[in-house]
């Protein structure tokens, strides 16, 4: 029954499609696994953020990739 | 003055404008009836998600769909 | 489906229980009517939040009930 | 670098701090395994929400508890 | 080692990459200086939302915009 | 009009009061500031979380303090 937000960058960094379900999978097994919760409610959203308006430290991920580059 | 987010499915289930001003006129509505807020600052945000990025009970809402039809 | 955060103040102006049942179970009509959503899986999560936590236009609450009583 | 939220019900349904610890590692080293992120500013934050503020089709949770009892 | 969220009108009125990078560097600036907190792990994410999407007063700001011009 | 939410340890690393309203009153004057927003809706939260709660790196901040003790 819980409910379950990932905030990633999305973009050229976005998961697949098929990444994502198996995000989707692999969070809602680990609360059944170890909160033994019923994952029929289990509700999970993953929002994908541009690297422009995700900061780290200060600066954007657009500014720490060109930097890392 | 209270803050709603409401997120749910977009793309080709995505609400039309009319119905989302419905969804902010309603809920807005509701806190000032239940609560007696005042509505002035009342803020309500929509979100709509990718069918591929919303997950119930450990699956994409993609895959929900290609199993009920 | 769609997942729902409600977010006011808390403490001495906290809704009670009766209120909270009101406002889960009108905010879950509101979708089911406008969008025509199940409402098996519809999930409302209320957060009561301090007076001294929420600002308004750059002031908490708590100054806002002191100047307005 | 990705940011978590996870909300699920606590009072007496609280998860034990050593849930909490074996949901965060399992979180982070599931989105580390899945799509190689770096685990160092990956954060994880969990939300106890009461059962009168949690609601599934329209009934709060502390209600839904009852009929299942 | 904060998170914050700023959730702001976007298409038109969304703001230029220059002014979200001041964004996230201003506010982990004020959190250095305010909390003494580490920039580090400080992570900032700016949501746009569609003029349709945003509600004030039970209203949405597609129309309020309307009204005010 | 934008809506900002804080997330940070509480407890006995929580802020204080004048600490949370010189936040409050940061971010408002940053945003009027940088994208010369009405501040007049401008809604600002903050959260406070138990260190057993926020985890960095996949360990919770409980454990983090022990290690830099």
């Amino acid at each position: 029954m819980p409910f379950v937000n990932i905030r990633l960058t999305g973009g050229d960094e976005a998961p697949t499609r098929e990444q994502k379900a198996e995000l989707i999978k692999g969070v809602t097994d680990l609360l059944v696994r170890v909160l033994n919760k019923n994952p029929a409610n289990l509700v999970v959203i993953i929002d994908e953020i541009e690297k422009d308006n995700y900061g780290i430290g200060g600066v954007t991920i657009t500014e720490l990739r060109k930097k890392s580059s």
